[in-house]
């Protein structure tokens, strides 16, 4: 009939779940009630610090808004974004491995995914290959370039980039208001699968900690930051999307990023460039800053 | 430096905590960590599910006001609230067992506690023994009665009953706006330990299903109701307070609480009765009904 031990308790839960239709739904929610049930036996949680939890869930729901996603930030912080992005693209390996391992080629790993964050604005307009997409943008002038391949080294020809950053100050367009597009675009690959485009070096900053989140995160004694990093999406028909970032070497907090996004393999050496001519021809009266990162798409399968 | 597989950033999570003065917040938000992580991971969750639980909780978290407390709803029909009362009884026992278990006396457990819900409201009128405390309220007169004792069967004189529960068609004086208190007391326990009263017997009704646990609930398959039961605080100096209730033996739902709160030890058979003389000598005009209940407290550690 009803719950005589927390073991009992638990089964009951469980069982209530079998009238559910959606197979999957059922799953997510019994293996959520297990885990869920297991953390508050194991940790020995009291009425109180179970009503603190309730409180502070509150709260992050009460400091969502159109602008602001506090839930997102607490998956973020607690690594589990990070989880959800690796979990994905496992899944797309494991999909796309079976026909390619009977081939011949030798393969490399597709570029490593990470987080998307909160700052992606659909829509970024297309910039020619070259162009610099961060005008009158605050910040050191840095030359990109690398290729688009497939994981046998094929380049692949007009691939897109979806690219955007913060300021040199770690300031998003959208984070002021009424701000237009800026450090954002797209871009192609030539027929050879290569890129380059002019913007700036990013730098580390806080995520939002005035809300609940930083209060945690304060009690956690964690600092806020993430390191200078640059986003990109790449895009191309036949292969796995890939959401990444690069990350820029010796940035402060690079080995202890807040939402846990960075990959060793995703940090680039930032190369120091004295004014003259840049690789691309373009003259620069004043210091600049050169990163290269090739990236390598997964066949989709 | 940084996670390299979704174990590596598990463990990044966890040493993350390791900054914190406070241990117990510490304990609690690593043991959160370990089980989401696990969840996320035996789930092996999607960025859409992600997605969907993000907005989920954010609903929750919106639908929360002064009158209203989602994620106390969500967390009673996933059986977490009663997990923790669960938790609290068996932390008080294992307190007092040390210096009881010293004595000769036979012990007999304690009367099981159960969810507090969301209906109590402090500062009930104390009535006399004996006294009807839901004069004029819908629903078919009970008269309830038996003892409090400590788990030696010494009789509690003068502990204090705190008792409410919904009308004959399952609603609270909460949950009218503007209503005054119907249905409560409080009652203390004559030299004996004895305890009469006259009320309403209690039948089911539905947890509310307007907010995002509803569809939860329907999603699932479940359906939102609680059966028939009474609310009762029992404090005494000198003893563990105990927040219980009975149910009603037969009660639709009684196999199938929505919130889990139903335990063997708590079902009442409330017993019929013709028109006639109750056994407190009051004359009934109309049919009424019986239940009778022992409480047993434990002895503070």
């Amino acid at each position: 009939m009803t719950p005589m031990t927390e073991d009992d308790l638990t089964q009951a839960v469980l069982a209530r779940m079998a009238e559910s239709t959606d197979p999957r739904f059922a799953e997510i929610m019994r293996l959520l009630v297990k885990h869920l049930h297991a953390f508050v036996r194991e940790a020995d949680l009291t009425p109180e610090e179970w009503m603190h939890g309730i409180q502070f869930l509150t709260q992050v729901g009460q400091a969502c808004t159109d602008k602001r996603q506090e839930f997102i930030l607490l998956s973020d912080t607690l690594g589990v974004s990070m989880m959800v992005v690796m979990l994905e693209q496992l899944r797309a390996v494991r999909a796309g491995k079976g026909p390619k391992a009977q081939g011949t080629v030798p393969m490399t790993e597709a570029t490593e995914a990470t987080v998307l964050g909160p700052f992606y604005w659909e829509g970024a307009p297309e910039s020619p290959l070259g162009a610099d997409i961060a005008p009158g943008v605050k910040g050191e002038p840095t030359f990109y370039s690398g290729r688009v391949t497939d994981t046998r080294g094929e380049p692949v020809a007009g691939a897109l980039l979806d690219i955007w950053s913060g300021d040199g100050d770690g300031f998003y367009d959208m984070q002021i208001e009424g701000a237009e597009m800026a450090a954002r675009a797209r871009i192609r690959t030539d027929a050879d699968g290569r890129y380059w485009f002019w913007s700036i070096r990013p730098t580390y900053y806080p995520v939002p900690v005035d809300g609940p989140v930083g209060r945690m995160l304060g009690a956690m004694g964690r600092h806020p930051n993430r390191p200078g990093h640059i986003h990109l999406l790449v895009n191309a028909p036949g292969h796995v999307p890939l959401t990444t970032q690069l990350f820029v070497a010796n940035s402060p907090y690079i080995d202890s990023d807040a939402v846990f996004g960075v990959r060793p393999s995703l940090v680039v050496d930032f190369e120091p460039h004295q004014p003259g001519t840049a690789p691309d021809g373009r003259r620069m009266d004043r210091p600049w800053w050169s990163a290269h990162h090739d990236f390598r798409l997964e066949r989709a399968a």
